[in-house]
């Protein structure tokens, strides 16, 4: 029943015992941006798991579901299609491993929004969505959006804003797929740098 | 026929006046960041009334419609269904009060984008939206998008971006249900509050 | 079988020079805010060229396809619709010039994401896209979104992000339809403005 276990909020520890400020509160958090790509202000590696709604029997399990059928543009190129035009709708768990939360546990996170395959010639997706977070590590959700070329080994999604416990964020996540089972399950690995955070 | 009553020009009067800079121009306007989340440099309180197609006899008022149906999914949990997968597309009238403008009456802004739902067990949903401001008070626009989990009292938007008057605006909406009617209406309060803007 | 002619990494030559950074790697780039609307660190124009599918005869061509239909509101106001509610998705080529890609040429980037029509009375559009390029010159995403109101000559988008080359960009696009053909073709002209750059 655990969410996130480390804090997700942003704290410059040195630079805030530095300045006998360890007692700040919220309140007097302060914008923080970084001076280059090697030094992000915050990190985090988290694992989304889409499940496919199948159509058939794994309505329980399901936490994906399919809201557009692939267009004919699909089948040209691909005697099995590239899905081109088929819009998913999700609210997937986040965990912090790789492994489902099990029971009654809490995942880290839950990513809500959509997906669709937009591409004749091959895999690739495009994605917007919130990870939101829900628990006392961490409460605040970061707003993500960016195209998923499956071709390549990483993609880039932006970090576009943030609230709560992440106010104001922006960043980068660079996304993997990390395993898939046939065609109703896949994990990301999503390595998230924050590059703009309040501290 | 009024659209927004004060401007949305974003100016800080007393820096202005300090400098002798009360005649300064949009061109030679500069970026302001806010310190803390206690100080944006810009606050607007809206009411986004979304009006949705019946399917019968509303096609004259209504402002949205449903362009995807909800899945299967939907009713796993609940008799009456989450509308898990349901897409509504809409251009929304905005207003500063709480009313819907009357007769001729322009709107402050209209909210034109889409939302869905994406949750089997609640009422949950996922916007995202440009604010078009079209008046002599303000003309641009503010580009947002986020989670809204019905359950929590209020939730979090973030606004990614801003034209025109409202020139590479970033911030936070604090979004409540302020009303509903039955299933065909809902009335959205928004506070808006920007942390960069261009003074 | 070239993408974008011109590097797209922002570099402040005079600035590097100045301070015999020439030889500064990606790494250490650092943060570039524009002091003002008239001074962007990075400026490209652009032509999106969307060919629909028609659902005929253009599967070899065809970049988009609509993947809802328009709603009966469509039909309200005008005899032929506005098409409120169709969603396309698209995966377009993006050009310097006007003209389209010739054979094997490559385009200087692929536009990939979604529109959609939400307005009962006149043409108006909403897009959320990605700018996907992968060139030599140009290895990166741009990430926009924003409100298409056909009526108006120039419409704004705002750009929330960027990855890889253009990492961390932020900025506004200024769009304006530079051609159409029937239903099935239209041709945007993009002056892309950003105001945050890491240099």
């Amino acid at each position: 029943m655990q969410g996130l276990t480390a804090s997700c909020k942003i704290v410059l520890v040195m630079f805030l015992l530095g300045l006998g400020l360890a007692g700040a509160t919220a309140d007097s958090r302060r914008r923080h941006i970084s001076s280059s790509p090697d030094e992000p202000c915050k990190k985090m590696t988290l694992y989304l798991h889409d499940i496919l709604y199948n159509g058939v029997n794994n309505t329980a399990n399901a936490t994906a579901a399919p809201v557009t059928k692939p267009t004919d543009l699909s089948t040209t190129h691909w005697s099995n299609g590239t899905f081109f035009g088929m819009l998913v709708v999700f609210d997937d768990p986040v965990t912090e491993g790789t492994a489902l939360p099990v029971g009654d546990e809490e995942p880290a996170a839950r990513a809500q929004g959509f997906y669709f395959y937009d591409k004749k010639e091959s895999y690739s997706g495009w994605f917007s969505f919130s990870l939101v977070f829900n628990s006392k590590a961490c409460r605040g959700t970061l707003n993500l959006m960016g195209a998923d070329p499956m071709d390549a080994e990483t993609r880039d999604f932006s970090v576009v804003g943030g609230t709560g416990d992440l106010f104001m964020a922006r960043g980068v996540a660079t996304i993997r797929t990390d395993a898939t089972e046939g065609l109703f399950y896949f994990r990301l690995k999503m390595d998230i740098k924050l590059y703009e955070c309040y501290v």
